[in-house]
């Protein structure tokens, strides 16, 4: 059963090139055009998708000890989906079961069942979008781009960087020592790739299958069976991915069990039990900071994290006023600040800024940001196609409860469609204040400063001390320019530096930019480094002398 | 300064390629011939080494509040060396301030004067020898090897590992992304390789260099200050390497206080100080396992160990009865068993083993191996030569009451140089009792077991609970042996099978054996791998808009 290897290798090699290039590359297209994805895609997703709602849905063999489900998509209806649900014993039982065999089947076999995989979910990139739209809230257009390909390339990512761990060195050596005049010893060794254990991968309620599918995919490529245990409030991504895993396993003669399904509902949770299993070898999670601590003084798991963070934005200048209001408006407003890459603090000398339209007062900067997300966001269609809706009702708490911290420059209101908000901008004084903590949402905090440095350096910092995942900065000043990127290095955050146009901080693409550095608050989980995947496997040798 | 880069690289390019292939490759000559080292090489080190003894050891540069220093040779001799002694505090001050000149540095620049430092090195590994043999209690020949050749081996071994890690992808590149009919999108990006922070080596008694190279120059190999705090009874080899460590970094243009030494005495230790500092971000610690459970408590560094494990030797049968004792004879007596890859439990069916003598009893193999003990160690000379000292008295306690375990097969007894002990074999009966714990040292207990499989089972278990860095296993049915094999896989524990002559349990070589898996308790730095070294620095992007 290697020939599903041998049939995509080419992409496993693209793959791996693109790895290490850095350059832009794709095999996913994240158009969702009838032209790629064939004419009747697009009406084959919708149908499916309402196939799925209000019935049982169906993963054939799975441990089944009942049935929940309580899903409402942030647009408004209830999906009406059941699952089958499992207890955590149960669940890692059927675990421990798939996992001798999966661990003896060979790198090809998996890598290239991995890769069928991939391939088949993309060509239901309409089906995932419908179902990342109605569990994240996401618009249209994005749930089928982050839910879809773009999910679709950061799996073939951690799968390719761990078929290149597991293979950068030999499995079979012949370890000849000379011995001056006498005969070599001679020592034949053969190298076994033994998968740590049980890996849980703790979904999410905003990027179900894009921070998910890191982790899935690079657990089971170093042959450990996963354990998905999606958001209660954003299952159906995930579970139809594992119902693709599980079909592509049996056709590969692959325990199906290798990847199970662990639902519950926000209710009664179980997560803690999961994540605490002594089984647990590896967890792979997306969340708070609170949890993640948890998770950490809890399990025995090596754990990979996307926590909490403070991204920021910092304004020194720019030679393109409009266009930097213009690509803020869009990165404020997206997804309502709900990516774990959405700018959150603002920090622009108090003093102003010098631009392409003359000087610009703290004021007027603020100002020209607000008529910016105002003229985005006008139509009220285009505002939840860019805006979505709010997946959490306690971020519209955390709204309300920002409109008191400081001057409000713009207010947040809903779009008309779904539960929704858009952005809120909000002033803050001093040193001291809801700044300097994550405030998940569409939420931004406008921080005079009293220089470009001073600017500069509460960004770093806060990034420093409490995470972040991306910065960017507006500058005209070479110097610095080259200054503060040494700062938000030293931060271990990633910087944008001067985005206009179509190419937005929130970004992060698969094969180049390296999500999470790991070298900050904001988690250790980069996606996908070595550091990601080499510890889920381990070498063990057996040596004898060769026979003479 | 890069030319320290180019002269030295294709010894690096040749650790890369070795790195793959697994096979047999050293740069460092282990043999302590004059023909290879220099005619004057072996008096030069003699008389290097007693320069130091009773004098204080000269560190320029280093900071210094006081002298500490009471190293004892376990051969008789006291060393009389003092070192320049710090506090904690002190000393992460100077980590601190060399470690922004240390992380912008290239990694041309930081290779090169590592590769210097290790052919430096190997040119003083007489004196080294003499440095390991009177710190550890090693004899010279082992002491040269360990301390020297072998140490330098698994140090180039790390370094050309994270060499590999850090310019496995581009650092600079043009993402370039299609936009239909529009002109592309073209970002310029770059990436900062960003080192984790101030990294701690804790060094062990028994292989100070050996055991603290990999961490040392890894760490420093990707951008972080290391501080190096050696046993307090084992200073003078790592004070050594310290030195021309900050030599070379002088010579380099780099910063010498990124490698400092933390010298303290066995009444005021001051490694939890260390351990436990909030800027210390990586701890490689060789030692117990409650001490490294003690750091994990305490720590937020990345940690890598070695630990505390059960080595097991299982005999089911052999072709080669002679062979077999001999082969054993020399590996449990070896450093008197004090390696962390010595063989403590040997199982062995009750009902005796098929040999090429025939069958043999129970007690006609714990007999046979005796005899072949007793043979190798019959001359004193020669047995201290494979015996060398005990290191730590407290083995001497542990041997005491080993005693009273069961039934002694061999008494352990002095060899009458030094400080020593050669190899009590005691047979232990049940399931429970003392062979289900290290005994660090010269201790073997003799486990009866109810059949070849069981004999099998027990040492596999023993391993995956308690931990195990070898095992070894003579047998002569094939399938037999492939059972074993799945069954030390599965305990992650490399096996050695039917080893007689000249190659042995206890050798763990760079560039092929991969030195604990980390597959099991005895630790999880598997030296070297990917996981070993890409944890160390994370990389941290830049982008811009491309220039028109």
């Amino acid at each position: 059963m290697t020939d599903l290897f041998t049939r995509h290798k080419p992409l496993l090699e693209s793959a791996l090139k693109a790895l290490e290039t850095r350059e832009f590359w794709t095999p996913f297209p994240e158009v969702p055009s009838g032209k790629i994805y064939g004419e009747t895609a697009k009406e084959e997703g919708e149908s499916s998708y309402a196939a799925l709602l209000g019935s049982a849905f169906d993963l054939p063999g799975h441990p089944e000890e009942g049935r929940v489900g309580s899903e409402v998509s942030p647009w408004g209806a209830e999906l009406g989906i059941t699952y089958p649900a499992a207890a955590p014993e149960t669940l890692v039982a059927a675990s421990e079961q798939a996992a001798p065999a999966f661990a003896d089947s060979s790198v090809e076999v998996r890598t290239g069942a991995l890769l069928e995989a991939l391939v088949r979910l993309n060509k239901m990139s309409f089906l995932l979008g419908h179902a990342t739209m109605h569990t994240t809230g996401q618009a249209f257009a994005m749930a089928f781009q982050a839910g879809g390909p773009h999910a679709q390339d950061r799996g073939l990512e951690a799968l390719a960087m761990a078929y290149s761990e597991l293979t950068r060195s030999a499995r079979d050596a012949v370890w000849e020592k000379p011995q001056g005049k006498h005969a070599p010893l001679v020592i034949e060794k053969h190298w076994e790739l033994v998968p740590r254990g049980i890996a849980l991968t703790v979904g999410c309620n905003t990027f179900p299958t894009w921070n998910g599918y890191p982790g899935i995919f690079a657990s089971l490529a170093t042959g450990n069976p996963v354990i998905v245990k999606p958001h209660p409030r954003a299952i159906l991504p995930l579970a139809l991915t594992v119902r693709v895993l599980r079909e592509v396993f049996v056709e590969a003669g692959l325990p199906q069990d290798a990847v199970l399904l662990a639902v519950d509902t926000p209710d009664a949770q179980i997560t803690k039990e999961l994540a605490a299993h002594e089984k647990v070898a590896l967890i792979d999670y997306t969340g708070s900071t609170a949890f993640a601590d948890w998770i950490r003084a809890n399990s025995r798991a090596q754990v990979f994290t996307e926590e909490a963070g403070v991204n920021s934005v910092t304004i020194t200048g720019t030679d393109d006023f409009a266009g930097m209001c213009a690509n803020l408006a869009f990165s404020l407003s997206l997804y309502s600040g709900q990516m774990c890459t959405s700018p959150q603090n603002l920090y622009i000398p108090r003093g102003g800024i010098d631009t392409d339209e003359g000087e610009k007062t703290f004021d007027a900067v603020a100002e020209g940001i607000k008529q910016a997300i105002d003229a985005l966001l006008s139509d009220p269609a285009r505002a939840a196609g860019v805006c979505g809706t709010i997946v959490n009702p306690a971020t519209l708490e955390r709204i309300a409860s920002a409109r008191g911290a400081g001057r409000v420059i713009r207010d947040s209101a809903e779009t008309g469609h779904g539960r929704s908000a858009t952005p809120l901008m909000v002033v803050v004084e001093g040193a001291d204040g809801p700044q300097n903590d994550e405030c998940f949402g569409p939420v931004s905090f406008l921080v005079p400063c009293d220089s470009a440095e001073d600017a500069i350096a509460r960004a770093a910092c806060v990034a420093r001390s409490k995470g972040a995942i991306t910065a960017a900065l507006y500058a005209t000043d070479e110097a610095l320019i080259r200054r503060a990127a040494k700062a938000f290095a030293q931060a271990g955050v990633n910087l944008s530096v001067n985005l206009t146009g179509n190419i937005y901080v929130n970004q992060s693409a698969a094969f180049s930019d390296f999500h999470v550095t790991g070298a900050n608050p904001a988690g250790n989980a980069s996606l996908t480094d070595a550091a990601f995947v080499a510890p889920r496997f381990r070498r063990v040798m057996i040596r004898w002398p060769k026979a003479a």
